[in-house]
């Protein structure tokens, strides 16, 4: 069997560590004598076995989010927030379930959450060696991605066409060293069972995102339908519940501090094997930058939502979504420094050096890797603040996004064939042209704009110019507010004449004397050329990252794990308390009473009545003794990035415990290292899921499918 | 002796209570055995007697704070930001001890602090039955207050007649129903000894203020000076330290969680009797009103700071204060609905309304009270807002501030003598003319201004239009920043002519079509009506609030402490830390270890280089083994309040163990209530003190008169 030789020369400790995202072949190593002693109760073959799956089978993938068979007949439990946008869509001004909650009594109330989808794997296979076969014949870095890209979308293609229903996707694992076929069933008949009201699954909302202690019911039922044949079919009245291979019972018995848990699903993205250099920049240059940036932007857009109701209404949730990056960004910052990353990298590489030079084999075989990885990442560093200005450009500011692709691909037109951008087509070049004629500006979207590139250039022009985007650079020494009011004013893209000429191609942008469109025109160059580098560097990576990775496995032996890429995976972990700071301790669980102490009766804590009322009784039969009362949200140091958002969290019988939505604030640069004192992910606890369902916003069949 | 049957019959409880600011007399009066077991191994005569003194009187009074002697050569210790105006007006910007600090090297080196005095307890004298007197004459509410203010500069002209060098003032208990005059030595020779870097003293700055885990170094020192007879005089170079009677030693053991400590002090003032009427309407009127405007204000005030550096520096110390008041009052709002205030006070209220009815001889002689302070408190409930409103708008618009003056001046002369307000005077009058003509206004300045008055407006003109000021609520209904921007249009008073016509009285006033002249009139005649309200509630208050206390008296028996009025009190706490939310559990020390995770090389958290480098030696005498580390603050349920800045924290053997400079958060609204799961003060442990008089800004000789 192809997958059962996939990690084994990585292996995994004897002595199961919590940190780590482990491939399930690599949790089967480890010493399972040692885990009983922890307290897992279940086999090998209950928990995962490559072709009967296992409890590990009941994790699925809905969204970008983790989630969980949790009932024989397709009931699936994740986050509220990963449910939010199906919530949304079924929600009226009469009837509006984001704010009320809401619970299908009985199956025929069940809504469709179209857009949602519930990916269960089916397989995973093998294909390194046809990829690094399709590789090989690359002449250049870029050609290498180029190919490396190529040659997934023909293996998806190739198995989709194969296998109807199913969902194929190819993960890179090492830097390119591994390739997996990842086969999961598709499953897009999604129907909403229970969401409680927003006032409980979001309670705390920005204020309390990223942070402990917490008290939000992050959580949302849905069900997976399928044809009567159980085969997966689009949404049609006489589906019927699909049968899962494995669902996750619930656990009946407490779960208290010093527990063993699992926390299963599909994290996104870690980059725990950067390089020192990778880490300085990303610590001095990239998230500094980005927090400054979009608090200027957050600023702006606070500012025009406050100016009326329908513009706060229009602009919450893109002020949400950037408030939660720009929280990020200064978590990155926060903890980058205080968890000394960049100094425990240069230990590292002294130490691995040292193991290195040990061995004269070893030396010869690994020759120039961390001279090459530093080489690479000193290369990004130079172009890491550049590259995030163009981005935060061009994700703010629409108007300019869209001139700026539309003079990219004017270029390109222009360029012979074999100096194009390989992206290019006349197809593309034809729908930014399209865009382009389409766009309507009126002056508040102006004025709003040309307030926000102002925010995102004051951040900017505050580094050194040789760090800006050419675009930018010239602006060096202006004041960046005032710069952006100038190139709006006497804007000509309003005029649809004016687009229409630049859509003619390069003279019109260039012979422009609108300082809106040269400073856009300039922008899609600066655009091509960081795609290009971009590409190179990724190439390159394939082959000096791969080098380093493969290295760092030598070196690290059984504790080494592959970075998270949104392939499934197991963290073993302890429900455990942290200390947030000197001078403060926090505890493992939270409870009801902690609800009712962050009420304000508005929002962002403003529970429901019937949450307040039934949280002043006390006796629920989900009272927990040892904490007195009913816990709603718990710690524990699981290893866990975005991605992990609705990942079951199981105890050792492999019973759900709680679902995990959240890390601590002091845990978000957690991607670049896990760290045993802080890396803390954060739960909401079954019981309080459960106390929910039976006292807010009541479901009784709901309760008794999961067995209460 | 007077002073023993002062407050006879208030007692104290057997049990001493960690609750209370208790007057020296009563403290005396507690159970000594008790304290003995809790560890105070002082005896009643060391710690406090009438004549001769004892520990207490080496607490003395500086500025607005608390202090203590710690030498018997006039050494004081206090907070740094007690010491901040002594501190910077010795700073250049070649020699700059704010930002690096100040060490004499001997006493011919000591500072000059101007403006900073001493006060050193004399004696206290009773002088109700004289107050009692004069007042008993007064023919109204109003002129109750008029005769009260009279007869207390009488006696403190003559007191201070008869002794130079003292400094008298009478202080009111319990609402009017004792008077006691306090007779001081005043040394007005102060000189600066030693001061932390700012980046010790202040580290944390408006991030950390008000906020546990603390970090802050708030300490300085200071020496009070003498003439060689040992009499006060101003600077002098033949002047001698000042001989304090008593001084604290410094801690030589551990002081560890669940030690007795004193604080010992000058709390300015508390209300912890206050009706259910009156705790309501400050929860839901006053602080968020306050916390609404000064959010508004200190955002035009940032945004002005953020246009240059000049700006930045010119607003930094209003920027400041207003943040601190802004932040207490949102702590208000938090802790008084977090600990139910007004729940528990009419809980209280039920209780003493049983207890009244219980006995007819009882309720027939308190008959009335409560429903008299209830009606007197619901009156000023009625006007906290308006006045709240005219009080931000007076302080933050210095132009508005002195038109409104000039008006209400120019009003009250216009009307019969017998009609003006009785602190009517020509003096006061021609004073604010001359202000009023003095005046130099720029276009910046009135800009600033509009946007201040457009922030108070836009926070103000959320409530309810009864419960503004006519001025204010005739605007009801419209944009508040719209509003003062149209107020200001077309300013008139920047013309001097203006101001000179102005200057001549009512019909000047009254014709100008200047709109903002028209608002400045109207904001005086506000003004009038609610300096004569006020002063006839202060009047009423003396009779029926004094009635209030002296039934609560009677009815808490011996657990009853008057408010703090700015006299000698004496608070029995314990080191203990806290819960400061449902999750968290605090410490009750912080150690060096924390100014090290907090450090980020920028403002407010940039420590020197020396302390960054000591901090990671071990091994300092001044490490406690038991923390692994040096302390550096500590948390104690000590009951203080504004005015306890710089007050001593004494251990059981009454050596000085700490200095207190600051409250948690979730203890800010405990000026209305005490209570033992949050009131915690915070001091900074004298370890930390002496930790870096040895290792960050070293001064041996201190060090050494310190006993060390």
């Amino acid at each position: 069997m192809p997958l059962l030789v996939l990690f084994g020369l990585l292996g995994a400790p004897a002595t199961p560590p919590d940190e780590g995202q482990w491939l399930p072949q690599q949790f089967l190593e480890f010493d399972w004598d040692e885990l009983k002693r922890r307290g897992l109760e279940l086999s090998r073959d209950e928990f995962w076995h490559p072709e009967r799956g296992g409890l590990l089978s009941a994790a699925v993938q809905i969204g970008g989010c983790s989630a969980a068979f949790c009932s024989p007949d397709g009931l699936v439990a994740t986050n509220h927030h990963c449910g939010f946008a199906a919530i949304e869509q079924n929600s009226t001004v009469e009837r509006n379930l984001l704010r009320d909650g809401f619970a299908a009594r009985g199956r025929d109330e069940e809504l469709p959450a179209r857009g949602m989808v519930v990916y269960v794997m089916k397989r995973m296979e093998d294909v390194t060696d046809r990829m690094h076969a399709a590789i090989a014949k690359a002449g250049s870095d870029a050609e290498r991605v180029l190919l490396m890209e190529e040659e997934i979308r023909r293996i998806v293609a190739e198995t989709e066409a194969r296998e109807p229903a199913t969902s194929c996707s190819v993960a890179s694992f090492l830097n390119g060293k591994s390739y997996h076929l990842h086969v999961r069933t598709r499953i897009e008949d999604v129907r909403l069972v229970y969401a409680p009201p927003r006032s409980v699954g979001e309670v705390g909302g920005e204020d309390d995102n990223w942070l402990w202690p917490r008290h939000t019911g992050d959580f949302a039922f849905f069900r997976a339908y399928v044809g009567p044949d159980g085969n997966p079919r689009p949404h049609h009245p006489e589906n019927v519940p699909y049968r899962p291979r494995h669902h996750l019972p619930v656990a009946r018995g407490h779960l208290r501090e010093g527990d063993l848990v699992l926390v299963l699903g599909y994290p996104g993205r870690t980059e725990r094997y950067l390089s020192s250099a990778a880490v300085a920049a990303r610590q001095t240059r990239l998230y500094p930058l980005r927090h400054r940036a979009l608090t200027g932007v957050l600023g702006v857009l606070e500012e025009q939502a406050s100016r009326s109701p329908e513009a706060s209404l229009r602009l919450s949730t893109r002020i949400k979504a950037l408030a939660n990056v720009q929280k990020n960004a200064q978590g990155m910052v926060f903890g980058l420094r205080r968890n000394r990353v960049e100094a425990r990298k240069l230990e590292e590489e002294a130490r691995f050096r040292e193991w290195l030079e040990a061995d004269p084999g070893r030396l010869s075989r690994h020759e120039g890797v961390l001279e090459g990885i530093l080489d690479l990442d000193a290369e990004e560093a130079r172009h890491l603040a550049s590259d995030e200005v163009v981005s935060q450009i061009l994700r703010n500011c629409a108007l300019i996004g869209i001139m700026a692709q539309a003079a990219l691909w004017a270029a390109e037109e222009a360029r012979e064939p074999e100096h194009r951008d390989p992206r290019y087509s006349a197809r593309v070049r034809d729908e930014s042209v399209r865009m382009l004629g389409r766009l309507e500006v009126d002056e508040a979207g102006l004025d709003l704009e040309a307030r926000l590139l102002g925010a995102i250039l004051e951040a900017s022009l505050r580094l050194p110019s040789i760090e800006l985007p050419p675009s930018v650079s010239r602006l060096a020494g202006a004041d960046g507010r005032e710069t952006a009011r100038m190139l709006f004013a006497g804007c000509t893209v309003t005029d649809p004449a004016v687009r229409q000429s630049l859509a003619q191609g390069v003279p019109a942008w260039t012979s422009s004397e609108d300082p809106l469109v040269r400073f856009a025109w300039e922008l899609g160059q600066d655009l091509h050329v960081m795609r290009h580098r971009q590409r190179a560097q990724q190439g390159r990576r394939l082959v000096v990252g791969r080098r380093w990775i493969e290295a760092q496995e030598e070196w690290r032996g059984r504790s080494f794990y592959p970075d998270a890429n949104g392939t499934l995976r197991v963290s073993l972990a302890s429900v455990r308390a942290y200390e947030p700071a000197d001078g403060l301790r926090s505890t493992a669980f939270t409870t009801l009473r902690g609800v009712l102490e962050k009420e304000r009766g508005e929002d962002p804590f403003r529970s429901p009545p019937a949450l307040l009322e039934a949280a002043g009784r006390r006796g629920s039969r989900f009272e927990d003794p040892a904490l007195q009362g009913v816990p709603v949200c718990f710690l524990a140091d699981g290893d866990t990035t975005g991605g992990n958002s609705g990942s079951p969290i199981v105890n050792g019988k492999g019973e759900l415990v709680g679902l995990n939505f959240d890390r601590v604030f002091e845990n978000v640069a957690g991607d670049f290292g896990w760290n045993p004192e802080r890396s803390r992910n954060i739960g909401v606890d079954i019981r309080y899921v459960l106390w929910n369902l039976e006292n807010v916003l009541p479901a009784p069949e709901l309760l008794q499918e999961l067995g209460f």
